[in-house]
């Protein structure tokens, strides 16, 4: 049996797990799953035979380094601040490693040694950095496999609800970590690059500056820009393309009603109000606004946002229920962002029987022997229920393929890696695709960045 | 011969110069002007026969200890981070020191040592802070002392261009550090109180909510709220009251003009723009606007400012020059805010016979005997020309004023001080009406925080 540890049981565990489950008789491993709660690996680990559950506290060095030396591949799923231990450890053990993280500086700073030891250190192999990395990078190589150069990509990925459990106004619900949908985008101006120009959204723009798209029987999303699109401008190879754009999927009117949050400073995560904790949702709303001896908080509100009070986006904040004078924030010294994710995890929670739904859309565009063409590539795929979400599936799934792939040998290449090359993500996308995961191409008339698709 | 040691010699010291030369006789002063640059010290001391110019580096402890050991009172016209070793001597060798800067944590750690030694620290004694401090504590004073109880206070200062030079569409020009006001309100959202209530506006809408303030002769200002308006609530003794509100004064209608960069985010300091030392005027503004092939930079402007163009705000941009092709931004690496200086630069310097002006004005409503009233104040000082500036003068008296009411023991407080009580505001305020700085006071009903004085 070949033994791998999983480090850190969580939400996004449940598809890699039942994955290698379901492969442990046939590739003959033992899933090791270690958690700081016993009682939650038990869970993972169920009563499967070739699962064993293990406590592992990751601050506990002996126990961890014991864990770690006993395996002979070690998937860490822990937030992405505490794989450093881990990934110390498998260098001094001489163990390859799987994260669906970003690789941090820390990370990268390994890359000399894992390389000279002869290791694969994957990281990024999720959905979003991970499926996006390894079907866009498929599509850039076989571009300029025929010669082909690149002009354009633009590259959405986004975590919805399944349009059967698309049952309110905003047309979203929370699928993932709640905190990140409310700060996303802060921090500083977004930056990428249109037909060869740079250009810069600042983050209150952020909303108002989104670009459809339709993917088939799906219907229209809204993208919208992430703060660096140029991020893997380089790790890509794309130095000298004209347009570059990274973004996060809406459906249309999200952002737009997003935007009032945005607007009346709500989204603020950077200090705190005061009295929070007995602070009402009415009292929240009315902090963002200027006192009156006379007109309400729900005029005052319209009036600031310039909206009427037949505009669905007056219905958006009703539905919230966010004028409520007698519910509580209840969170001490909370800062805006802490109390509108509170309001909103009320209403946007998924219920039981909801399904979530991953959505991604690439554009490529692309010159050869002087003529151009684009390729629209889309990927959606729907959770099954609350467990086999599609987050979990999407990020759970190239985990589990590429520990395999790594444990088998057919993945070799060493060092830090992402999936961004040939010999790894085209075995991963073809074993993706085998289990639901597709994307679609289609061929379409390249008009450089070109929003109203304005012909010459 | 009673020594001033005055140490920096810029902009802001002509009218405190001018004052202490003329009362040196009478006074029997010597006033030696420290100055990195030797030429410049002996620029402002002229041939005066109670003055002399000396070289000082600060950052030369040898240099530095010598000048103020041999001083009677220091007075550190420099740039507020470098006041502390000048103060640290001050107290080593016994010396009341004086500065028009806000008090830093480090300044306000050597109030004990300064009381031990029965020292004068004297700072945030200028205009703003200085004379804001100074008018608004002797009335809240006269109110307290009558019985009264102070339920409002909101106070509002503006450095601006006075009425006479006042030849743009902005109604400003740049009357100091253009830096300041391009940066001016960043860092976080803006704190005040209504009412009662907390109140927080982002800084992508401070713009927006401003309210009008009308000053006898001068017309209509706008005011808008500075980042924060607690800060002296409780050095003010106002730890009770409902409405505190602190903020800049500027001509109507710069705001709502100024609001256009804010959105556009041509503002942002915190990153830098590629390219910017090539960068022309034209291409700095498309850089915030999505690309296209068709529309010209203008009409993406208006576009995404919902502005007609025959609207003025359309005017104030064009009066800038903004959409020069071939005016170039020609700084490395400049941040949004430094290329917007740049532009404002060019066309909102002050002619050379250009006056500025600083306008005043704070409101005071409090209840006493069971009944509520208001006291409006306010202040207007103009400029002579560009040497004697408005600015110049209401900084530079207050310094000059309390510099000689320390040396002659007329103010005897001991501490790392701001003038906030009655034996130091009092006297400098007299003088300081002496000198034209006369502030005009007017009852008016109070209606609590009312920004359209809705009666009942």
């Amino acid at each position: 049996m070949r033994k791998i540890l999983l480090i850190g049981a969580g939400k996004s565990t449940s598809a890699l797990i039942k994955y290698l489950k379901e492969k442990s008789n046939e590739e003959k491993l033992q899933l090791i799953i270690g958690d700081l709660s016993l009682a939650n690996a038990e869970k993972f680990a169920g009563h499967h035979p070739n699962t064993k559950a293990i406590q592992l506290d990751i601050f506990k060095a002996d126990q961890r380094q014991e864990a770690i030396k006993n395996a002979d591949i070690v998937i860490s799923m822990l937030p992405a601040r505490f794989h450093i231990e881990v990934a110390k450890d498998c260098v001094n053990f001489n163990k390859n490693l799987v994260t669906a993280s970003y690789v941090s500086d820390e990370m990268q700073a390994l890359d000399e040694e894992v390389k000279q030891k002869g290791l694969t250190f994957m990281n990024e192999i999720g959905v979003d950095p991970g499926i996006d990395h390894m079907s866009a990078m498929q599509v850039i190589d076989r571009i300029r496999a025929k010669g082909g150069k690149m002009l354009l990509f633009e590259s959405f990925t986004g975590g919805l609800v399944a349009p059967e459990s698309d049952t309110n106004l905003w047309n979203y619900k929370f699928t993932w970590n709640p905190r990140n949908v409310v700060v996303a985008g802060q921090g500083g101006a977004a930056v990428f690059m249109q037909e060869g120009k740079y250009k810069y959204i600042p983050y209150h723009r952020l909303f108002r500056r989104t670009e459809f798209l339709e993917v088939e029987n799906y219907g229209r999303f809204e993208g919208l820009a992430n703060r660096d699109s140029l991020k893997y401008r380089s790790v890509y190879g794309l130095d000298s393309i004209k347009t570059l754009y990274r973004g996060t999927l809406r459906r249309v009117g999200f952002s737009k009603a997003w935007n009032m949050f945005v607007q009346l400073g709500m989204t603020d995560d950077t200090y705190t109000l005061q009295g929070s904790e007995e602070m009402s949702y009415r009292d929240f709303v009315n902090s963002f606004l200027p006192y009156s001896p006379t007109d309400s908080v729900e005029l005052k509100t319209r009036y600031n946002l310039k909206i009427d009070q037949d505009d669905v986006m007056w219905e958006k904040l009703l539905e919230l229920d966010i004028f409520n004078p007698h519910k509580k924030i209840g969170i001490k010294n909370a800062t805006p962002a802490q109390a509108l994710q509170k309001i909103l995890e009320e209403k946007w929670t998924l219920a039981p029987n909801d399904k979530d739904m991953i959505v991604m859309y690439h554009k490529f565009g692309y010159e050869i022997d002087g003529k151009t063409n684009q390729i629209d590539s889309t990927m959606v795929h729907l959770g099954e229920d609350q467990t086999y979400t599609a987050m979990a599936k999407t990020v759970g799934l190239p985990v589990g393929i590429a520990t395999l792939k790594i444990l088998n040998k057919e993945i070799t290449t060493t060092g830090v890696l992402r999936p961004i090359t040939k010999e790894i993500y085209d075995p991963i996308l073809k074993e993706l695709a085998e289990n639901g995961i597709v994307f679609k191409e289609k061929e379409r008339e390249y008009l450089g960045y070109n929003e109203d698709n304005v012909v010459g």
